[in-house]
């Protein structure tokens, strides 16, 4: 049992032990890295995290977050609204931002399929992503889920509802990363970027 | 760039990762975390740093922290105010208390003698020590500080102001520690430690 010789400090570290990958002994650095900054610093840290989680909401459309009822990039009249891309997180949808290729709109499911873990269907946002379909004119849903398990459960779950609309799925591609070595790649990646192999002049041209 | 596309969570990961070893990507995956989080559990977070750094006092005596103006050690009627056990900061204060082997007091200097970073004596709780050595009947003074040049200097700086006065100074031991195997120690260590041994019986005595 550790002495930390002040309760207020024993509460900020229980508190900050709490984080994802945080124990107390990182936790004790941290409570004492705060006692050295200026309070107005420390206060401006603590009022935002508690602004953050008080203030956020999730887009109507594609349940991304959001600072507004409708976020950012589905009230971009510039997108294109007919191509959604379902992912599993926000996080997704950053990464593939950065990226800069996608013009389309995203959908965030907020998890993935799961029995195991006791997440079916209806706990993530899979009946709104059909209720969109209904009313927009989707053309193309593009499945970029996390090859596990999981997410394969998941598209398969979504195009087995959706296979007799007359909307195309598509998955993002799987292979090689650019800058890798073949021979350090996994046989699974490997043998898929074989299988899914594409035109040497539209490789070309990707590169452009 | 990364888009977070709220302004609320960008602020939030601009925020946490301000913190000391904790990068944009952890960061980000803290906030996300918070977001999944119960509104209050986050308020009692935020609200906690706040406090603590808000309220948070430096015993008047030790200056280690404190709830009050002096802190639960000093005050402790059953603990020799004569020996006076020299540290850096307060993590050294738990390191030593969660011993139980010492029942004297503490001061904790603040940090280390270090010309290359700017730190002087008079940055430190210095002053403080030999005004406390005045005014109390000090039997002892303990120099537990790390092995390090900064170390070194610090002791040999505190050393030097008090060896004219009647004060027993004292360094706590180095050597191989308990549980490790000789042939895995180093040198330097290995050397103080057969340079600085002790009589058995006393070794069997503190065994016991």
């Amino acid at each position: 049992m550790d002495n930390y010789s002040s309760k207020l400090l024993e509460q900020a570290v229980d508190e900050l032990a709490k984080l994802p990958g945080i124990g107390r002994r990182t936790a004790l650095r941290l409570a004492l890295h705060l006692l050295k900054q200026d309070v107005n610093d420390v206060e401006i840290l603590g009022e935002t995290i508690i602004k953050l989680r008080q203030e956020i909401k999730h887009c109507d459309i594609c349940h991304n977050i959001s600072d507004s009822e409708r976020c950012s990039i589905c009230s971009d009249s510039n997108r294109d609204q007919g191509i959604i891309c379902v992912v599993q997180d926000i996080r997704d949808v950053m990464a593939i931002e950065n990226t800069g290729q996608f013009k389309g709109v995203y959908h965030v499911l907020g998890g993935l399929i799961s029995p195991l873990d006791g997440i079916g269907p209806s706990d993530l946002s899979i009946d709104e992503l059909f209720d969109r379909l209904k009313e927009d004119e989707t053309k193309e849903l593009i499945m970029a889920l996390n090859p596990t398990v999981e997410g394969d459960t998941t598209n398969f779950f979504i195009y087995r509802k959706l296979k007799d609309n007359n909307i195309k799925i598509t998955t993002i591609a799987r292979g090689v990363a650019i800058g890798d070595e073949l021979e350090y790649a996994d046989e699974v990646t490997l043998g898929r970027s074989i299988a899914n192999r594409i035109p040497y002049e539209q490789s070309v041209k990707e590169n452009k």
